[in-house]
């Protein structure tokens, strides 16, 4: 089994490391991973300007590009031999939510959808995570699992790792994604030459986060689980948008 | 009636200036776009460095950061007065299946979905579209039937347009994202200093594109209308997975 | 005549346009400026990227580079004529002493040493000038002067200007360039995330501006004019130091 | 003695790295390089956004800046006790005759002017070289001898080092800067959606390159040293443009 790893915190990042280390045991690992942290990168994608890739002293395949870029690069060319799925993380801080709309972590984990097997992405629920091992315990768990037992290849998996001890945790939890209120507003200031900047404020409050729940899971201790997709169509709406169209003057 | 526009062209591109003449006749017009064109930079939110907003010549306000920035600043402490909507494009280039995930068109437009009207992302079916006035006569359309009979402020509505005189629509088709192939491989190449680059290839071909389909709606000479979420749970895969895990020796 | 015009303000600078119309009456006027502000550029050549240029509407052509790749790229391949001289500006604040070594509006002006006549780069003594048409003025009064008595092929003038209408000036000065102190210390912040920042500070105060200097012309009323060299050998050490290695033991 | 260490190629060089190594037998080390490869950066300094600093796993400080960021940082606040001197490199590729307008290397050295000790540019003959360890040993040559017998402060060397093993180096020479012809031709070039991209070409052939310039000492097998000054005022024209000034009508 091949597994290609990435993230979005960059290549010399601890939960990269410690991912690696411990799949290395279950599958042959390849990281391909940015150069630098590239956390809120979502899944853009390098379309203007060439990207490198480039073997790091430790082993990893290091790219001056996106987490998207990562992952595109490795099973669209650059790898001889295409993995069976991609693992992102394991991030420094909870996706949770409506976060993952903008998380890099979930694109790089997204941007494998055309491989073989599942992808998941991980992410712990602390900015200066102390349990990464807690996080690669699960991660080796849950590839074990899917080699015992496979789910389809198009299955997305986004999980979150409460910062506890492996023995602390509740255990798992299928959820939904959350909601936020909007995000707080942006931080105004005056740099030293004395011009305005504007700094992104925080994610918003949680809105939706009741019992079902991304957030509720992490909350109790769960380890949480999140299938998700990426056909943004929202198919409940199609019938409405008919009638809407349909009255509309021409 | 407010209405925010932005785009992932940057804020000089013919599209939006000519989205912006068109609706300044139903709506007090805002704009604030991107420094420079953008493409590809999905929900990217710029979390490590400030950015700024400067009103530029043409009195729209220009952003040194990404579409979604750009609608998140506007929304979250720029303004004075909130937009009632968001509105994003005209693209030049479709926004079809896949490639909904990757574009900053529909990343502008979803970041404005906590206003009150439904947001829209406009994209024109050619890189270098001859005929934005067509574009802009149904960016026209939707917003006075909007303003004659609401929709919901969740909506999001992702519209592509064919790049052909506004006599030669067909009309309008509520559609479902198509899905691709997987893009085709990276180029590989070498600088002229010998270090191997690459550049992300083409979009793959067309794999779900039959009737009902965006693809499909385009390739007929439709206006293409489809309603996103930002909800990316995918909800029908959570029973299966609750059984899975269930499974999953700890 | 063919004169090149660069800065590192940006294509679309108050300063760039005002030289260019200036000048427009006395020789055939090309823009290649970059595409967004490169203060602080200094020389510095984009090797590892590729870069393009774009005719922009208000007629310059616009680069996704520095000031130096600019002019590089105008005169090693973009423009179909060779233009006979580059000047640079007309740059909002000053390039005095030290601040020569960082500046982009000087760089671009040193890049175009091969053409066959001189190359100036131009500043107005003020962050946000109410002068400009001084600076214009003084540009055409140089050119004009050129074209009457050329210099040396390998000139290079250093001109900047007191943001004052053109008849309080006082008239030109030839200068050496004066030094600072150190700069003042770095600003130490933290980002709204609790990481700690850093902004580089404002220059150091003038430590030689006497008589002379150009700092001293600037603060008397004048024109400054600084001829300026790209040899960076300290010709007067060599001695010295072949003495010191001489006792180097090895 | 404590010195700081700085480069362009990005603090995981191998140059900077055997340059640490070999140095710490001397002096206390800080070694303070950008996060990634800077090549071509010349004095370039950040102006317009915040930089971080962050120590690496490697025990050396990573800044998402220029090599001038880096050293201007350090001595202007980073760190608690000011360096004696700098010494930037050991970069990989020579910076001779007019490169060294462009080099960030040299950048860094001269960013270090205001310390108490010399600064030194310490560049390898080759794009890959396989004797850093000769320029490593040169290097604490040079500083166990200015340690024996101190230069002025304001001195500033640059060093290139023939890709050779010690043995077969031949000794010192003092030199000058050689020049060089303008450069190659850009490279014009079509990227994979069609439009057109310029790679700056290399640099152009030497031009004055004969006895006693730096060009010339490498060919020969010499460790090349060059005075540098950054006072750029070329002082012999001073007089040639006071006289063409007087006869400028005003």
């Amino acid at each position: 089994m091949k597994i290609l790893l990435s993230n979005d915190d960059g290549y010399l990042a601890p939960g990269l490391r410690i991912l690696a280390a411990e799949l290395s045991a279950l599958a042959e690992i390849t990281v391909v991973a940015p150069e630098r942290n590239c956390s809120g990168a979502s899944n853009s994608l390098t379309l203007e300007y060439p990207i490198r890739a480039e073997l790091a002293d430790n082993g990893f395949i290091r790219v001056d590009g996106t987490p998207t870029d990562c992952v595109h690069l490795a099973i669209t060319g650059l790898l001889d031999d295409e993995p069976d799925m991609v693992i992102a993380g394991i991030n420094a801080g909870a996706n949770l939510g409506d976060d993952v709309l903008y998380s890099g972590t979930v694109a790089a984990a997204t941007e494998g959808r055309f491989l073989g097997l599942p992808a998941i992405a991980l992410s712990m629920n602390a900015h200066d995570p102390k349990h990464f091992a807690s996080g690669a315990r699960v991660a080796r768990e849950l590839v074990e699992h899917l080699q015992a037992e496979p789910l389809p290849s198009d299955t997305i998996i986004n999980v979150n790792i409460p910062d506890l001890p492996y023995e602390e945790l509740k255990g798992y939890q299928v959820t939904r994604l959350g909601h936020r209120h909007r995000a707080e507003p942006v931080i105004r200031d005056t740099d030293p030459r004395g011009r305005v900047i504007y700094w992104v404020g925080p994610a918003g409050l949680e809105q939706d986060a009741g019992e079902g729940t991304d957030f509720y899971a992490i909350r109790e201790g769960y380890v949480s689980v999140t299938p998700l997709q990426i056909d943004l169509t929202r198919h409940s709406d199609i019938d409405r948008l008919n009638g809407w169209l349909s009255r509309m003057a021409r």
